[in-house]
């Protein structure tokens, strides 16, 4: 294995649930080495949380401008940074970083809105510099495998897809409670414009435009708050036209009692049809017009599988996978991808990259653009 | 066992699948003798699918008129009448049979227009005749459970409904191949405005309005067309809005590659959820925001089932039943009603009637206009 | 249709849970006119179980005797005889049935003991009459496709079965409580020497050897009683050895907590495998060592399934059969059966037939002496 | 965060499976620092392997004394050594790591035989070291929580296990053909005296007692070889008796054609019965006599789980853990657990240790012995 990166950390301490997925993602293949980190916004908490996680009490800073200065300083300052804030947060400290020459993980979405992405969208082209989203979904093989299924022309003509993430657990108005991951996303001044869509509808937008290769041009949306007393949205109904052809509808919601995490997409073609659902992540189900539905099922023993997934899996058939090997995909890949840029080489990725997070954007917009007009067909900004 | 009813068929010849679907349902519990039939608008394939099906020779007919007319003259003459033909001609021998004194079991959709299905709406409240329509899905006994279990308040106020019904089977032209079935839904003049959602559109609205014990007020629809050359919709996207506060969206599609018949419904208030769909038709999963997901399974033997369910069941739980007993289940409800009625007594009843036949129409109608004013909302004629 | 099989019946009154499908079955597909009947051998019971299912009354018997020398006087006697009594009034009904030249249709087991069942086999062969025993399991199409599937040689040379089938609901002494079921079937006088073994682990075996077209000829057993007070098995672990060189093991309980009725079994060869589970009955899961596991789902509209196969399909997929139809498919085949053999045709049948009903005695005689002797090896008579 | 345990591995290198995971497990949670290693018993292989891996090259060592040596005499020496190395060199390293004072983790099974078993039990109890097997199933917060449930009571007394580990891997005689898992695990000298029972069904019998707290006592084994020319089993079937009165099976096979590493239980108590699966390793069924099915999803928020299993568990419900988090949940255990007798505390802990490391042998043994009889009741050794 090629040296470790060396990674710093903004965001993600004590409480917050992704912050310590990112730092595993970081951790499980050996790729990075965690070096030094501002895990809040408060120098104590930072403090406090840096030394938990095991950072020495040096390399743990009170501002993100800090650490990037003191880091610049030494011969063995960060390379990287991952960037695990709050959205109204990530603008700041991802301009910085790229400013810095050091490349970025940030959680999505990319920034608060069209103007700062555009910026930074600028900025990374300018720089050449490393810059993923951590679109979670994006690194399961099974999401990997087909994509790589779709392109090979099998399904056919594509035509339709639905994609679904219903969740149930802002069902009741839980940021009352100091629930800390509801407050921030059920306020327009973290979160942004819109609560559920942005949240969870950007990842299932994403999910379908990764696998089907084509984008989101027009949308119409119906975003809904069902919660008395909330002001964003914790549910929406989003029909969708792509630039290839294709139709579609996503259906998101956070008040669907009962459910967990369950995204789930179905995608057809006039050849045939398949589906992939996060709760059962490690399956593939192919559908054919005239002979039997075939399952396909991860693991580097299957033969069947593409290379290109192979290269995503750690494990035989029958030993599942799941939410934090994929989140280390994109870590691992991230790496490859860094490492060969800086050897001068180019390296295929499976991560949502600037363009990926500016559309991310855009499409939120445009869907709350819908809405707030009455539901009527919008188009998505693309440049 | 009282008498069985004497029953007349209309349409369901040879090769129609839903006819033999008809009879089975009529002889699974006994509750009907198959007396007499006109099997097809041809007297020929009339008798010779008369003769096939066993009816007397004498007792199968040219037109339904002619039955009508010949069997009122019998002593042991058809009490009842079953139509099973194309939608158009529906309005026909279901106003003749009123008008004869015949209690009707029919077909969905009740018939072409809204004109039509306010005429017979009103011969059904003047003759007190009984008027089941077979949308099929309400003789399942775990929608039953479902409509008892959300009339019990158990899931709390319902705030949102997803109900799909993908299908692939017209994913290509097969109309044009001489496929029966595909031939008439497409063609305008025997099917009407709609292919795909005035066909399976109509049971998932259906499904939803029975479980839910809500009506649709307003619906905004986008119903498309995939397959080149077909003029009736073979997919469609429906936003609904209910009477009673719930809302949701309908998804139903005939080029759904790969798919089957796969119904399902997915219901959710504020204390729960549940989930039915057809491909497990013996399960009801009820989900929780505060505890495990229940699994309740279909059967005589299960006392935590509702009474109204236990009557349509005819197996311990683990003997699976299906699409034929459920169709069994409107056919043996609609005996035991008409048998009371008969008695001077009321019976409650597990089937749609000539009201659901008439929104169901409604609704259909209301999709089309949104559809066509490029997916506006639509009010739902209710009257 | 040709005309339909006059049918008698035997047992299966009032309170009887397979009485009534034996009913359905016959009534489903056309195939019978059930015209005759001793309910009961209580002779009022009988009566009134008789007027309830709608007989004529002076078709309705006090005993069978009775109603074989009646029913022979008339020109419209019955032509066939269905036996739905409890296992110890089984070998007189069909001895005296064949003797009058009625075919017998007639539930598992085929009787008490050996002897018996040698002697009813005799008679059959002398006789050439039709002769079915109603070893459910067998009429479902998923497993008349696997059968076909096997004998196909896709799976390879056939290794190994695992056949279990746990059931929940003698894990309490209902016996004590009045449940007619459970008294008979724990009883040994009415039961024979099992209860478990004899009443599900005859099906179990049935299953493996029908679709893998091999026969059981060697036995490790162990049946066990867990219900304290109970004297027969309630539940049985048995190894088992295959005249075609297969190995395999069978579970069978009725202990199992919570359990329905979930018969399944696994087959491996050495080039692949199949699947089929009674919860699931409309599929069939086939893997390979090689390439994806395939689903085959049961419906007249897969032209992937074998011709017999669909011949025992009324659906298009997705529209689910269960216990009944597969019931009325035996019976319907066994009418097809008797019909033929009446015009001097050869018919194929998917049934149980009087050999597999000797040797469904013969696996539990053997089944029974192992576990007698402490699980030893143990040889099944053939003859 | 405590300070990172120091980390020495020995085996595990390039082409090793388990190595890998093992890794991954370490690195997890952040709990180890791993530092040392010797990865293969050839010493230039040993090299690139450590090297590959990110080890200093002057803590990449030719051999297990070497490194256990070299490193007492640093100051940041290991603390504790992970073997994973086949079977026959599990004995030696282990001895020599405890005799110097390491904590030891340690591939299942424990060793060759019982004589060496003892020998390292006996060591384990005069250190006091810490001393893990990696029986992985142990660490899945379901099978926690299910010991959890069946200990409170809630199944009642129990009756039966069935415990199923099906793989197809061993279908054909890959180790003919150079597949290094095979040739080791198929081979008398490197695995001992059984392939199958001991590579898998060791993981059965360990998951059984691990839930039920009950320890076999008989064995009633059926060990199979189906593959030609290969001399260990690659199928077994055992009758198990356990201490606590309850009885059980386990079905293993490795040549189950299509089979992946479904291992499976279900375990019935009077009152009720659970499934695991670990195809759906985060869901737990719970069934009762009398009310509906649960599933138990696990997830750290959800607070119908036990403390016990939350405190295993990194993500929300709907966030899937597998196999890699279960590994490292042994690994985690561990390192609490070792770092808190250091502190002279006392933790419980979810790993299988010396004991049942010395039960996994003896019930091998026994299988043995009953299976080379002619499948008769045999004691297992508890001493």
């Amino acid at each position: 294995m090629a040296k470790a990166l060396r990674l710093g950390l903004i965001g993600g301490g004590d409480d917050s649930f992704i912050g310590a997925i990112h730092r595993m993602a970081a951790r499980l293949d050996g790729e990075y080495e965690i070096c030094a980190g501002v895990l809040s916004s408060n120098p104590e908490k930072s403090k406090r949380s840096g030394e938990k996680i095991g950072l020495p009490s040096d390399r743990v800073y009170g501002s993100y401008q800090e650490m990037f200065a003191a880091e610049a300083k030494r011969a063995d300052g960060i390379q990287a940074v991952s960037i695990v804030t709050p959205n109204h947060v990530h603008y700041g400290p991802a301009k910085l970083a790229l400013e810095s020459g050091i490349d970025v993980i940030i959680d999505k979405p990319l920034c608060l809105d069209l103007g700062e992405a555009r910026e930074l969208r600028e900025l990374v082209q300018k720089t050449g510099l490393g810059f993923a989203l951590t679109y979670t979904y994006a690194g399961y093989p099974a999401v990997i495998e087909a994509k790589d299924l779709v392109a090979s022309g099998r399904l056919g003509k594509l035509r339709k897809v639905v994609v679904q993430y219903p969740q149930g657990w802002l069902g009741e108005k839980i940021e009352d409670q100091n629930q800390k991951q509801a407050s921030w996303r059920t306020d327009p001044k973290r979160a942004g414009a819109s609560c559920c869509f942005a949240d969870i509808g950007s990842h299932a937008i994403q999910l379908a435009e990764n696998i089907s290769g084509q984008r989101v041009n027009q949308v119409l949306a119906e975003l809904q708050t069902y919660v008395p007393g909330r002001s964003l949205d914790d549910d929406a109904t989003v029909l969708l036209r792509f630039d290839g052809g294709m139709k579609g509808v996503a259906l998101v919601s956070q008040i669907s009692s009962g459910e967990g995490n369950a995204l789930k997409i179905a995608l057809y073609g006039d050849k045939g049809g398949l589906h992939w659902s996060h709760d059962n992540n490690n399956q593939l189900i192919l559908q054919w017009t005239d002979r039997p539905r075939e399952i396909l099922e991860i693991g580097g023993d299957k033969a069947y599988l593409s290379e290109a997934t192979r290269r995503f899996v750690r494990t035989p058939s029958g030993h599942p996978e799941g939410y934090i090997e994929a989140f280390a995909n994109i870590y691992t890949s991230f790496a490859r991808h860094v490492r060969a840029r800086r050897a001068g080489e180019k390296q295929p990725y499976e991560f949502a990259d600037v363009h990926d997070g500016f559309r991310g954007m855009a499409v939120v917009e445009a869907a709350l653009t819908s809405s707030n007009e009455g539901s009527v067909w919008t188009k998505v900004a693309d440049k």
